[in-house]
Order: structure tokens, then sequence, then C-alpha cells
């Protein structure tokens, strides 16, 4: 019968986990050492690990403190440990077992490749690490003792007051902080609302497969929504309902809703009661002059909000909003559950901080800078190379769609593998159920995502795009 | 018709959507002067906002820059902005428009009650900001710029090798960080284990009820499985299954389960190819000499350990773990699918650091000194003021239970809320499925949460508690 004991010395220290075998042979220094021994050999203690001092090991496991030295002493002697001035008693290195590979699913290990167009990743050396850095610092110096407790649902008030005052500023939206609720992102919203309103949803004939796969999960079942060069057709809206839609810039198609049908929208809503689900993915990203306002800001009553950073600053933070109908607050906040279990409020707290102090404006005007740039960059490698190829859409966001000669995306995506060039058909976007009739129905295309690469990394990335692309 | 402009000028500033009626009568600073004063009185730019400067607008909205100076001018002679040498142009204070109350639902406006002694939340003053700050500081600069981007569905390595070691060297856990899945917490670990493991779960009789509501809403059905001083009685588990466990430290009632009955649910795990999941919500905190090595060490094939910083740290940081089978591995990270959508990389990193640099063994070991040191006075004040009530349980964790005479429970917690005294009684922790026989049925008793309170309260929370209890 195995004894456990653990040390548990007061003052600081390290905790150590160790089962005698009293049973065993010998003395108490021999069951020590078999221990020891045993938790190396096995992985428990990894190489460089230090040990307790043999102090307060001993005193822990009730040994005395010459014992404890000299099982230390000797499994030095033998190699299993090293023992140096200053730095302490350590399992030493040489004694490490062999530890399993690492599962390649870590993208560490994952093969990539040379270059990256894929949408949806914004270069991940552009982020403002000295500025999330101050503001970390402020926000949580600054902090009241409640956020290291149990976390509003609803989100951090001081976040929520924030956005409600930026949203205003820079995209027309009219809300007070009692009506954004936080989550984790924009798929985390659309898995709230599928809940809370629930039922049939007209989504737009092109859009993300992962948001369309979500709301399945959640039993919401999806009709496309027609798009064109005016972006959805919201005329063919009939009767009560939920619509979800990208007004500002259509994913991936690259259009604004037009000015008329964003009024229909709302009076469709209106008549019926129905409920506009506008995702405002990247409505901080225009490069020409005139950007639209959010549609939320015609109705705040009928329009449903939904934003995060993930497109402006990094998706590792996992914080999005909604903003949203006095009337659905309840519903989702409820749905989240009784305490926060998902966004962390001390990043809650900083990006309250990058909000206010104005960091977050400067990191947006830089990277529209640079997105702009980019985008102008990949027109005039076309204009040059491959006049032919046609680049769709307003100049917004940070990805441009290519359309292709019919027939030919396939080869071309082949082709740019071959370049070692990772890039999307436009055809992944589409709508299963989108059938014939629309303009854009099996409309041939490359989305783009020219604000991926890092800044070295863009012109190889054009490079090898131009290369993949069909002679004219 | 309304043309819609922003302010989009190069370097640094704010962002400014506006509305620009050109269709109004008067001049073009006439319709400036309406769209600001419009954006002031709806509340879109709040009081003390910062307006872009007036030649970075002029660019933007292709005005004069007298125009917009002009216009500023009239609007700061008016009342409606202020100028401040130095701090530019900002919003009037006295402009604001009357905005909703708060929700009365965020929890800095909800009524609180003078004393808190509900289990499950550390005091939230005594998070080690500074050293938490410093891992912050640490972590970020040093990250690879993949941090930044999507993130691994399991979790970041870095993490899951700080605490394989870790849980290694204090719990005596056997694993590799590749048998390791990051999540946002015990509750998210429940979800996604639900979801792959899925059927009947037998369950401890007594346990949280958030947890039996939470694994009904997954679609899990809970059979309870009587506790005594001995733990769950795991002897009458029959053919394969799931059962969930708090084997270091039952939850609520306090005891270890009995090394025959550690050794016996192995066993039966081993023989019908059933799964133990081992909730280790506070196997840190032992204030007696002899804890237990977490059962996953005794089988890791077929015991999942869930753990998370909620209860050591801060259930603000929203990051928990499950160390798995390695036959569990692939269907747990499926089903929190192909990105990390939970838990932020950056807290995931700091974390690393918390651990690695021993940080959190230090504060691990700080908070340890402060529970027992409250435990002893709640036994103390017990022992003075009301003797007839028994404290079961060993010593460990972050709670109590309060034996009370039968019948007298409900009395009891109304009484602690004249009392000013938040605190919970035992049934509501009762499976309502546990029927007669456990030797714990019907029990009346108090779970004093003894780690709630800030220091400087914790002597009038247990004087209210005393005031409470039923005499003699």
């Amino acid at each position: 019968m195995a004894e456990s004991w653990v040390n548990s010395a007061e003052g600081l220290g390290s905790d150590l986990h160790l089962e005698l075998e009293r049973s065993g042979p010998g003395s108490r220094r021999a069951a020590l050492m078999r221990a020891l021994r045993e938790a190396v050999r096995s992985g428990r203690l990894a190489p460089g690990t230090r040990l307790p001092p043999y102090r307060s090991l001993a005193a822990d496991l009730g040994l005395a403190r010459n014992t404890v030295a000299d099982a230390y002493a000797e499994l030095v002697a033998e190699g299993w440990l090293t023992a140096r001035q200053g730095s302490g008693t350590r399992v030493a290195q040489r004694a490490a077992p062999a530890t399993p590979a690492q599962r390649s699913r870590t993208p560490a290990r994952a093969a990539r490749p040379a270059y990256d167009l894929v949408q949806g990743k914004p270069d991940p050396s552009a982020f403002p690490r000295t500025a999330w850095l101050a503001s970390a610092r402020r926000a949580l110096t600054a902090a009241p003792h409640d956020v290291f407790g149990p976390g509003d649902p609803q989100g951090r008030v001081e976040l929520r007051r924030a956005l409600a005052e930026y949203l205003a500023r820079v995209r027309g939206v009219r809300t007070g902080a009692e009506r954004i609720v936080l989550c984790s992102g924009a798929a985390h919203a659309l898995r709230l609302l599928a809940g809370v309103v629930g039922g049939t949803w007209a989504v737009e004939s092109y859009g993300l497969p992962f948001h369309r796969a979500l709301l399945a999960d959640e039993g919401v079942r999806t009709v496309p929504l027609e798009v064109d060069e005016d972006g959805a057709r919201v005329g063919e809206l009939h009767g009560p309902g939920t619509v979800l839609l990208t007004p500002a810039h259509q994913f991936p198609t690259g259009g604004p809703l037009h000015p008329e049908r964003r009024a229909a929208v709302v009076d469709w809503a209106r008549a019926t009661g129905g409920i506009v689900l506008e995702d405002d993915y990247d409505g901080e990203f225009r490069y020409d002059r005139q950007p639209v306002g959010a549609v939320q800001g015609l109705d705040p009553d009928h329009v449903v909000l939904i934003g995060s950073v993930s497109k402006s600053l990094s998706p590792t933070l996992r914080i999005g909003w909604m903003v949203l109908p006095e009337r659905l607050v309840d519903g989702v906040v409820a749905a989240k559950g009784g305490r926060e279990q998902w966004s962390s409020a001390t990043e809650q707290l900083t990006l309250a901080d990058f909000v206010e102090s104005g960091a977050y404006d400067r990191h947006v005007r830089r990277m529209r800078q640079r997105h702009r740039r980019r985008r102008d960059q990949l027109v005039a490698a076309l204009a040059e190379r491959a006049p032919h190829v046609r680049v769709t859409g307003i100049a917004a966001g940070l990805h441009a769609v290519l359309e292709l000669p019919p027939g030919t995306e396939r080869a071309v995506v082949k082709a740019a593998a071959w370049q070692g060039l990772a890039v999307e058909g436009l055809s992944a976007y589409r709508h299963p159920g989108g059938g014939p009739g629309g303009d854009r129905d099996g409309l041939d295309g490359l989305v783009v995502g020219y604000a991926t690469p890092a800044e070295h990394a863009y012109a190889g990335a054009l490079d090898a795009l131009c290369r993949a692309l069909p002679p004219a």
C-alpha cells in the first residue's frame, strides 16, 4: 500500500507529489530515491524541473533532513539530478524520457504553403503589441476588484460604453451600453441569436460556409437570397422572418447593399416585424471616400449589428459584440448563461482602454492605409500581367474577388497550389441551395485575402498569383 | 437624398461618420453644422468626444478648411462643442442627451448583501495583478507572430506543455502536452465531453446544480450515485458508462474518495471500458499533510482530468483544461471546432509564463495559507459560539459544510439573510433523483465559502454566520 504525500512547506517554493513505497525494501532514503527516479523516468518530473529545497521536502515527508539531502546527493551522483550553486537541485537534462511527438494538428508543425492569400486572417505580424500591453497595464491597474470575480454575462460595462461611443462615431450606430451584449466573436453571436431567434433565416447566396454549417448545427435552416451587383435581392423577402446580411461590403463578392435596398429591407422588417442581422465584419475598412453607415442606424429596433475585433485587430482576442433591439437583450443574455463563461474580462477591459485611448482608431488607420496600398498593388499587378482578369467589388475590406473565365476556377486554384500559393475559389462560398437565376450563378472566381501575408511576403504572393492565372 | 461621408484622413486621428444634407437650405457650412448638431443631439457623439482636426475633416468631406473651421467655431459659440488649447475640439459636456439608466442586471448596480459566504468565488481582491502583468509583458513580447492569427482549437502548445509539467509535479497526473485540450473552464469541458461521450452519466448525489442543468441541456441524463463518508459509492456502478466524480474533495460535502474506492472505480472503468471524469476543481488546496494525487495518475487511459484556474486564480480568465485518454483527443478537439473560438491565446500565453516562472506556485501557496487560516478561524468561531454545529469534511478547498439540526436549514438561511449574510443551504446541491438510502439523505447543512470575502470583511461575515445559527 502506497502512502501519498505532498510537499506543502510554508513560504515560497514548489509543490511535489510523491508516492513512497513503505512496504518496499530498504530505508526511507531508498524509498524516496525510488519515488524520485520513477517520477523522472515516467516524465512526471521534466528535465530542468526545480526540486523543492530538501528542508521543506523533509518537513513535509516527515523525514530527517539528512535523509532527503543524502537522497538528493546520490541521485545527483547517479546523474538523475543536477545541483548548481544558487539554482538549487533540478532534474538532469539527459534524464528526459522519450516524449511523444507533438500532434501534427498543431499549426506550428503543420505543412504551410510558401504564400498565403486565404481571406479572413489579418497579418498577425501587424498586431500592435506595445500599445496593447500599455492598455493592459492601465486596465489591470485601474480595474475594480469585482473584475476578478464572476462576470456579468452581458460583458463588462466599461467596454460596452466604449463600443457604444465608438460605433456611434464611426459607424453611425445608435445604441447605449445597455443594448450591447459582448461575446467571443461573430460565430458566438450567430450561435446565441440562432437559439433566441431560431426559425428559418434568409442568407446571402454567397457567404461563409462555416457560418452556414454553424447555423445548421444550431437548428436554423438557411435559404439563399440571390446576390447581384446591388447586393442581396431583399425585395424577394416575403412575410416575417430573419435575414442575415453584409450590407457594408457583401462577403465575399464585395459590393455594398444599394441605398434603395437598405431602405427596403428596413421597411420589410418594420412591416412584418422581421429582424435584420447586420454582419459588419469589416465596416471600418473603406478606401474610397464614401463609406456607408451601418443599417442599424436606420432602425435600431429591427436591426441587430454584429461586430468583432477579429478583422480589425486579431482573431486571437475572442471579443465580439451584438447591438440589439431592446426586446432581444434579456433573451440573448440568458442564452449566454448566469455568469460570463466565455470572454475574458481582463481582455475586455484592455480593449475598452485601447478604444478610449484612441489606440484603436490609430491602429485601424494604419491598417486601412496598408490594406489600401496592398489592394492597389494587386490591381496594378493584374493590370500589367493579367489585364483580362477583372477585380470586382468596391475598394474595401481585407479581400478582393477576381473574376475568372468560366470553367477555369478549379484549374487556377490547383495551379496556385503548384506555385506554393494558398488561395480559395469563389464557388466554395456559394450557398448549395443557391439555384439558377442569380447573376453570379456559376461564376468562376478567386477570393484573394490581400491582408494575410506579412509585408515582406506580399510581392512574392502577388507574383505567384499572377503566374497561376490563365492566359488571356 | 443624403450623401454619406467619413473622415478617413491619412495619419493619426479619429473617424467620424456624417450625413450631409446637400438638398437642405443654406451653405455647406450650414449642412455640416446641422449634421454635427444632429450627431450630438442623438447621442451618437458623446460628451467629451474629441472631433477630428478641421484640416482632416475638410480633406475628407471635400470642403474648404475655412468652412469646417467656421462650423466648429460657431458650434463652440452655440455651446455644442468646446475648444481648449492642446486638447482640440470636443463635444460639450452639457450637450449630453438623456442616456437610459444602466441595466440593473449589471452586478455593479445589483443590490449586494453586507457579507458573502456563497462558495465558488475566490476573493477577487487577492488576484496577483502585478505578477500577472509581468507575465503578460513577457508573454506578449516573446510571442511568435502566429499567436495573433487563427488559433489551434487544442489550445496553445506553450500552455499545454507548462500544464503537463505542473500537473505531473503537483497532482501526480501522467500526460504530455499532446493529450491536453484547453477550454474556457470546467463548464465548457463538460459541454464538450457531453457531446463527445454522451449517453447517461452517473454523478455524485451532491454536486453543482449548474453542472446538472448544463448536462441536461447537452442531452446527457444524470443518475445519482449516493455519497457517504468515504465519498461516492462507486461500487454501485454496473456495466459500461461514464461517471463524474470529485475524488480529491467531494463537492460540496467535503470528503476524499476512499483509497479502496479510488482503486475500485479505475478497476470498473478498465473492466467495462467505462470513463471516469475527474473534476479536480480544488485539488491544490489541502491544509493537512496528506493530499491525494489525481485518480488520473492511476490510469491515464480511462480517466479524464478536468481543471481550471477559476478557483486557484480567478474565474475571469476563462481558462480550463482537459487531460484526455489518447482516443478522446481528436473528438474533443473536433467538437471545439476548426479554430480556437473561445479562450484568448494571449491569456493562454500569459498563464503559461505565470506557471513556468513559478508565480502560479507562489500564488497557490499564498492562497493555501490564507484559506487554511480562514478555515481555522471558522472552526474556532463555531467551537466558541456554536459548539453543537459540526464542520464536516477534510481541511481542504475554499468551502466547508456545517451540519445543522434536522429541519433547521431553511430557517438558518433565512436568518442569515436577515443578518445581511448570503450563504447557501446544502439541500440545494442534492441531486433531485437522490432517493433515500444515502447516509446524507435529507441532511440539513450550510455550504460556507470562506474564501469569498475580502480580508477586512471576513470577521464580520463569521460573526453574522454565528448569529444566524440555531441555539443548542
